[in-house]
């Protein structure tokens, strides 16, 4: 049996389930193995981006590693971006990286690259794999890796993946979880909760469990909640919590934690500004505030914060009210960020799944959709913009029965646009609404911010996405998903309702003022 | 004055023009330098790896740097691909990789990865610039890198771009180039070369004058004249020496190296297989052939050829005969890949410049060139798929006057499908023949080479592009370039002496059956 076979055999004993791929000569043996493992199921992407994007969306629902197949060095150099969000979000991930067969790599050939060089930035585990026989030990180490830290990286040549190996060696065991740290600190993190804290969220998943314990303990101890400003995940909606999110820009974030003495970190880190800029705060706690570290990221934050509500005497109620949600904006007028937010808020069906990368038109949706119907909230988490789509992708393949929406900016929408003819090649129920107004509004922003004024030739050359005007309606039928381009509040809710009453995917274009 | 802007205004006065650029927030000082120095053109692309492929396609035709402009990590890590192939090329290019402040990195942002890390396998220069004193130094150095052996990265921290520096410092002078090695060698290449010699040719800009000279020597000694499989730039058309390339697939290529005894090296590196694949070779030559270094791949190769002709006494032809082109394919027969490539060879207009990604398709149209009017011809150096729409991009902006004719796979053409937008926006004399036989034709072949029969699911899965076909009219029509399909060979003779007529961009989709 070739070895490549052997080690997509046991990935799959693992649970492995879905391979997102993009492959080259390298890699021909890793796609004859797909062949003859028929549980782990190839799903095409045309650029890596879309792939490991789409294995990071999977990643987030499942809990579990998807697979990427990616062609040497620049292959992965294509999927660097997503990977860099994923290891933020420290999603599992177990990317297949194929190299040339070792006694090549000698020649130097056109396509040879320092792989390691480049995947390690972006991974949480590294191996080049030299020999056949050290294969199956190699992906069990990279699944538990992938399972406990985040995106693993297999390097594999191509004469390993080919050669033969023993069918029936035994798969070696994964080590045991080890017991969190957060097991020690838990009375110190109850005794620095009171009204002047902040419980500062964050991790790999913020359940609907793990939010009601945060709200249970904020009602029981007087401190105050906040997510991190991008979550990997959060549960949100229906009877669930409705936590607030730090905010982007650094003022408001250092504003919203102004008055905190102490800060409990529950699955997030101590909160830092995305970029200094002259004049500005980096360190978003005040500089007097005690920081008491208690869960991790990686944690199980549901687990924690059941822990820390006991220590602290707080009961979740068994059912919270159920709130109100403002009904769907039906009026002739033009869309503004605020008829986006309630659009998708009195829409959104039961069990979506949001993709938000929607930058600064989607600003408040978030909030928003705290009374809609329940669902995942997932966030671009490294800041690398491209994500939406992927994300979305990969979601719905993890979650076949739930409707993904993508809420994305434009922009950053043209990165891995590609990710729209996946959706149409695997009838993947996403909804991508891509909020268009023609320009990297946040640049414009940040610009100001940074004390340089905007208006200038450069700036206009470099921010600007009007000339020419891009039609995303074309784009999406070039790709082969449905789509329609709305300038009306009226229009926009009916082509909502139109897109979730539809299976498979489409786009709708939300034209902005 | 900001250290940014007294970085540009050295780099200009160093005869930088173009800057291909997509910036973040940490850039926003290099942004307004840009204002501030507006011989330097600001060319945004809506992907990092349009921008970098379309710095390489600048470079191979300027023969001098432009500056790409890259956000973090992750900016970068989009446009490592195109890197890779201008690596390959010894492309003079300069990439400003934007970093968080210096002061913000201990707080790791979301943002933030090792930079040198990613950028280390794609450049042949690095530096991180800690010190707004040093930056011009720096930049000085990277210019003269790039000029010397090829991608140059700059790593600059934000708060060293926006820090004030002295506006008058004298630059730094560039070190002066050094004596090449070929003048020690040009007597014992001139006496390997013979009835059973090779000579291989290659590196940065293979011009008429050099391939005359290489014509010459052959004529002269008898040996045989190849270029390596992949140049970066060759000169061709009207006049010019007709080389033949050396082949891709590895079987051929070791055929027509089969008689040699000798190789020579002038500008190309020892001939070696793209891939290795189960029993078949990977070094190029026969096993008893010698192998005699003379130019290497960053040599004047038109001086080291040209000095080689004269120790071989070999007289270059003042003017060879123009021959005959074929017509142009005028049946309303389906378009096949010699009819496309009679069709660009008859319509190819004086002084184009052929963007090469064509792989499977594109087989035959250099060979059908050789008779064509006079061009050049850029190929994939490094193998890296979705270089053929940027490098055509940027070889628009450094030739303004020319008619680029990007000759594109379909598949390859997804990759950074984006640069149709840059090519409308700058209004980019541009034909883009976009391919169209709905594979990766070429993962089809490379399977069966290596053992595999290619008629499986999983096969079918990731190499086939037609579940949905993919409209590239419609996509081009969504970033504002006009675009028709033709699927006959009249038709697309037709619509080539349209597109070559009328100024800017346009976009043929060729079907094959």
């Amino acid at each position: 049996m070739k070895a490549a076979q052997r080690l997509l055999e046991y990935a799959h004993g693992r649970g492995v389930r879905a391979c997102f791929a993009n492959p080259g000569t390298s890699e021909m043996h890793l796609v004859a193995a797909l062949d003859a493992v028929p549980g782990i199921r190839p799903i095409l992407a045309l650029f890596e981006g879309v792939a490991t994007g789409a294995a990071d969306g999977f990643g987030r629902m499942a809990q579990t590693p998807a697979l990427t197949l990616l062609h040497l060095g620049p292959g992965l150099g294509n999927g660097l971006a997503n990977l860099h969000n994923a290891k933020r979000a420290r999603t599992p991930i177990v990317s297949l990286i194929g190299e040339h067969a070792t006694y090549h790599l000698a020649n130097d050939p056109p396509l040879a690259s320092d792989i390691a060089a480049l995947a390690g930035p972006v991974s949480d585990w590294l191996r080049t794999v030299p020999r056949a026989e050290d294969l199956v030990t190699a992906g069990a180490e990279a699944i538990t890796a992938a399972e406990q830290l985040g995106p693993a990286a297999l390097i594999l040549p191509a004469d390993v993946a080919w050669s033969d190996v023993e069918p029936d060696a035994p798969p070696p065991r994964s080590s045991p979880a080890s017991t969190p740290d957060w097991t020690n600190t838990v009375d110190e993190a109850a005794r620095a909760l009171g009204a002047n804290a902040v419980l500062f969220l964050g991790g790999r998943h913020l359940s609907a469990r793990a939010c009601a314990f945060a709200e249970a303990i904020a009602e029981k101890t007087g401190c105050k909640t906040l997510v991190e400003t991008f979550p990997a995940r959060i549960e949100r909606g229906a009877a669930a919590a409705a936590l607030s999110r730090l905010p982007y820009l650094s003022e408001m974030a250092a504003g919203s934690l102004s008055s905190a003495s102490t800060i409990v970190l529950a699955g997030a880190t101590n909160p830092v500004a995305f970029f200094a800029l002259p004049g500005r705060p980096t360190r978003l706690a005040p500089d007097a505030a005690t920081i008491v570290p208690y869960a991790s990221p990686r944690d199980d934050i549901a687990a924690a914060l059941e822990a820390l509500a006991e220590a602290v005497g707080a009961r979740v109620q068994p059912q919270r009210a159920t709130r109100e949600t403002p009904p769907a904006p039906d009026a002739e007028d033009a869309i503004d960020p605020m008829a986006l937010a309630r659009a998708i808020a009195a829409t959104l069906p039961e069990d979506a799944i949001v993709s938000d990368e929607s930058n600064t038109l989607g600003l408040f949706c978030f909030d928003a959709c705290a009374n809609a119907a329940a669902h995942d909230w997932l966030t671009l988490t490294g800041g690398s913009i491209g994500q939406g789509l992927p994300v979305a992708t990969g979601a719905a393949v993890a979650c076949p029965e739930r409707r993904v929406v993508a809420l994305q900016a434009d922009g950053s929408a043209l990165y891995t646009i590609q990710a729209l003819w996946t959706q149409a090649r695997e009838n993947l129920n996403v909804t991508n609404v891509i909020l268009n107004n023609g320009a990297y509004a946040i640049l414009k922003l940040e610009m100001m911010r940074a004390g340089i004024n905007a208006q200038t030739h450069a700036a206009s050359e470099l921010f600007d996405l009007q000339r020419p005007a891009i039609d995303f309606t074309q784009l999406a039928a070039g790709f082969g998903v449905h789509a329609e381009r709305v300038v009306t509040q009226r229009a926009l809710t009916a082509a909502l309702n139109r897109s979730f009453a539809r299976p498979g995917p489409s786009l709708i274009e939300v034209m902005f003022p």
